[in-house]
């Protein structure tokens, strides 16, 4: 079997939202009926998945009885288990319904926050029950398109109450589980709170319990702020806190477009497998993308597999280009290991002291080395292309 | 005299670098010759400023003699104690000279970063001798166009590193000195590290010394990621991290353009005068503009002084906005006070046994409640316009 | 009565999709009941606009016999006779219907684009038969998102061809009747076919009959490009060609905002009003805006409210900075006297053989002329702020 | 030799200002010294180049005297002839000197305009003199900052004015000579004048001998603001005014980067390649680059042959996509062949007549059908990686 078939190994997980979007869009109606998550399931193995996630609206329709909830999870773990697939992330819809109009873990509306807690509270315990070891939260509603209207300090005082009881809920619960929130920076909010990596990294360390917290970033929301989504999730990773990640395409700065990965900007995604490939990041390489809603059935089932397949192909061009001794010894003229060492290792002392590092220093001749990017961008780009 | 008439009281700061800078764009020329800082600082005090900032290149051309900064620092510091201008920050030019073209503290090549080091030490010790308890530091150069040139977990090494040696350096010094990083999503790099208010943040809290380090946020940098600036510095301040501010006007992604505060985003300028007039943030309202090169010194000089008329225009709006009765009756019908309330004060457990907050909680009801903020920010919009 | 209380000769127009629209975005469901056309042209009238406009769908639900759609024209022709408010402009909603997923005049199906063009026919016998001398065409699924999914100099023919049937229908039927594109450039489509005011003034020079095709401009439209609104609508009005006008708000570039005029970026909406007025165009002011899904029908009202109050708000500080002697004397500083004067009235003879326009020319000279602009753009924003 | 070998029948082509800039951005000063426009020519002919392209100023430095210009003039000439390279194109110098800090052609000063239109005229002979027949007009100074200080209008009737008289000039002149304006949104001017393709197409329709006048766009600048590239060619070839096309990379909407051609969006390059050697353009594949000022000399000519590498590597992979039978059949199953047939071929009557177009079109089962773009897609996506 080639390496450009999908596998369990690879780890390639989808939304039930994902393959089941209808295409209802601003300007227009479904052009696809709703599909049943247990054919998604089936489907999704046939192609190689490793697992399904889900919010507990896609799974669970909004305002089912206790029995109608029982016998579709019934329904739902049959499936997991005749497939094999995995469920490991789940989620909670706190932005369909209109009562989460003006937010959920910061709706003006007190009463809004304590049922967004509650709703959330509900989904984790069937995320823990079908194995879910991380829990995302994408606070698409927390947000403004007025300025008088969300005092930010306050709102951030009542994300920083939600996510603390959410700690304190998992730990009574003694949970293994952990949370991972997606950034956004609008859409469909003007503006939203935590916009990007940067700020909802920093937002996790005024936490009681940051441990618990980390990111779920998504290729396009990072891009619809003009950000290069591979210096952020270097960032995450940095930072420890890269929990779980969505992958996408996304054509620019503009509304959240959600196309197969590979699709949107190429060569952010190339950056981004090699990256993923040489960190410790060990979780599931996720999918949040909506087929098109030109497309039937067989479009969407088609699209789905496209995911993988160019993960997989950016994968074996990426291991290829590190491989190389070329790019080996242009990452060398390129004074990648130089980068590498410390900077004073011998301390400030003796930075202080060293006459070569400024007073002497020939500033002149160190401008004038060239620093052979464009030999290695170019090569890099040969390997993408298949050409080398 | 005015309340709008500027005052030293109002704090109202300028760069060296901004009424100085010549006109010079990647298309064209100067348009103005240097202005001697001396002049600069006497021109501000005229016009009502309350002190003046620098970088180290901007008062001491780059490669002077020791003998000539001497002369230069004490005909300076002169004209400080003639008009009482305060210099309350100062900062390092880690970006024109040729040798950066990679980066300072992160570039590749380990001599530049010493170098850069010690160039900024060399200038932390002007800043403390003139008085600055700020020390702000924008990494310009601190990026990469090319995806394989930096790996930006072993920079953001570097970066932290180069934080750490100066935290060492003030607290070995006794100097009472901050930092205050100044994040920049791109240009002159096609993408800069910690591009946002939040990646500055989050990287802050990464430091040995992290209390030391705050930042100093600019208005056009943010915008230029389609970002809302009082969103971010509210997230600043929510994290006590605002050391600093940088004011000017953008108007929206593109490059990167300096224009004076109001010019621009001018609702957003609204929303930021508002916020930093009712929060505790106590430094300099600092302008980083750059005066249009189709100016003579005579529009120089207009431009400066229309930064601080639209400063003290915006707040003589905001303070009204929030004195009217009807303003204050939107707020409450908008649910602010709601906001403000904890969510669950009572704790988890209590949470989770109110069936009001969930089992018996009315969502339809809840969800048709307007939130009436169109009539509080028209309100708003009619005070900006002094039609109120 | 102020002038700030609207009148119909104000000549403020609302589609019938803006007070009507219901909240339901990519990620969200209705928060407001369907609104009853005639309950909105009562409310209209009320407020004081001149007209309403509408999509056929929007006043006869898709798929309705011809008995309803009878009913339906009858009793709307009751509510515009007994409040008196006009049709100025009808359109064709030719995207929320699934049929329209890849596009209406240049869906790749030929049989979609007979009967987008039939639907839009239909309409307009309505439109005229209700008095409207506009008929705006927004070719909103005119897109792609895939590179080879569509040719686009062959999606243009297809796109002429329909403007040349629609236009020998019209002059066929003897309708007094032009037509107004409305270029956008994404959303829904990845990429829509004429994307900005230029491109659309561009296509309709190669139809057949160009006179009866002019625009229909946006400003969030232009403003999801980056583009200045004003700057295009001078170039739509200097090439003839400004039928008919959207007016609303943006926040920049991101997803389509379409908040209240005034709302989003306030100085463009200034410098637009000051255009409009000093412009021969005598055409409706058209509010192409949604009220948040936020709010209730309070807040809907309150919205449609605020458009016309802001207009006239902005139409009364546009006319006193006009009037203002210090503006003046500024305009003449700025030379805006001399852009006024032909180049070379003289023709290119006198040009070439006149040594003082280059071998004579002072070039340093002419160089070092300050162009004085900033201080006519203070006293812009002074008139803004209702500070002079 | 490899068809990636490049070769003058290629057609590429180099500004002498891409391999020369010396590397000054708004925030560095130069890092490269100057490059003897001699040594370019002679560079590029050994890279495979067909010819050089230059403005004014780049060959003949500004205020040379006439007899160094004759110099300068006739070694340039002797390397044109020794090496072989052509000059199908040149321009003029209308940006860098603090004249045209307001504008060239519509600059507010008319002597200022008079002497633009003067130093085209000049270099016009040149050009012609050198063999040149397309002769491109960048109007990046034709803009503003300020909302009053230039009136759009006004502005573009001097703009006309101007193109009306070089129009006249190469008429009288009996030149062979074509003029391609080249269209950019903003930077160095805050919004420039005519800021896309389509504005540009439409300002042409409006000139006294339009068939002198077509389009020189570039990459890079319709990235600036969100626009698909490919799109806006695609019309211009439409409209039969692709008279010269600006070849190079941009990451989005940010500052203007001048990326080497393939670096940026490589999707978007994948489809233009695909564009232009599917059309009946056949002049020059100039590339407008800027080596970044990271490099050194090596670097520069690296990176200029990577441009025409990736040209080459993006011509095999469309020809490839093109040839492939598969891709043939789902171009079919996308109904690219119904989109090439006219809409109603038999006329207006006609479509009015048949039911099966409006009154019996099953518009469910239409909507229903699949548009098969993934399956595409994925095939262009895998041609570009080399993976089929």
């Amino acid at each position: 079997m080639s390496q450009l078939t999908p596998t369990p190994a690879d780890k390639f997980t989808f939304g039930l939202w994902t393959v089941g979007w209808q295409g209802r869009d601003p300007f227009g109606d479904a052009t696809r009926p709703a599909l049943d998550p247990v054919e998604s399931v089936q489907k999704l193995a046939e192609l190689g998945a490793y697992g399904v996630t889900f919010h507990d609206d896609d799974l669970i329709p909004f305002g089912s009885s206790d029995a109608e909830r029982e016998a579709i999870v019934k329904r739902f773990r049959g499936a997991l288990e005749s497939t094999g697939l995995r469920v490991p992330m789940a989620t909670t819809n706190l932005f369909t319904h209109p009562v989460f109009k003006d937010g959920a873990f910061t709706a003006n509306d007190r009463d809004v926050r304590r049922y967004a807690l509650r709703k959330t509270i509900r989904n984790i315990d069937l995320a823990v029950e079908l194995g879910a070891s991380v829990y995302v939260a994408w606070g698409g509603r927390e947000g403004a398109e007025h300025g008088a209207s969300k005092d930010v300090r306050v709102a951030l005082d009542r994300l920083k109450e939600a996510f603390d009881l959410l700690g304190d809920y998992v730990t009574e619960q003694g949970y293994d589980l952990r949370f991972a929130i997606e950034p956004k920076p609008n859409e469909p909010r003007g503006d939203i709170l935590l916009p990007t990596i940067g700020h909802a990294l920093a937002f996790i360390e005024r936490l009681e319990r940051p441990e618990l917290v980390g990111l779920n970033p998504e290729v396009g929301h990072e891009q619809m702020a003009g950000l290069n989504f591979p210096h952020g999730i270097a960032q995450a990773l940095w930072s420890g806190k890269l929990f779980h990640i969505d992958l996408n395409g996304q054509s620019g700065i503009k509304y959240d477009q959600d196309f197969r990965f590979g699709a949107g900007d190429l060569r952010q995604a190339f950056w981004l497998v090699d990256l993923l490939e040489s960190s410790d990041y060990q979780g599931p390489r996720h999918f949040d993308f909506k087929p098109p809603r030109t497309e039937d059935f067989a479009g969407v089932w088609e699209s789905a597999a496209g995911n993988m397949r160019n993960y997989l192909l950016l994968k074996e061009r990426a291991l290829a280009f590190r491989a190389d001794s070329e790019v080996q010894e242009a990452l060398r003229a390129a004074r990648l290991d130089q980068l590498a060492l410390p900077t004073a290792a011998d301390g400030l002392s003796a930075l202080l002291a060293d006459r070569s590092a400024f007073e002497e220093f020939d500033v002149t001749a160190a401008a004038e080395r060239g620093m052979a990017f464009e030999r290695l961008d170019q090569l890099a780009i040969e390997h993408l292309l298949g050409a080398r």
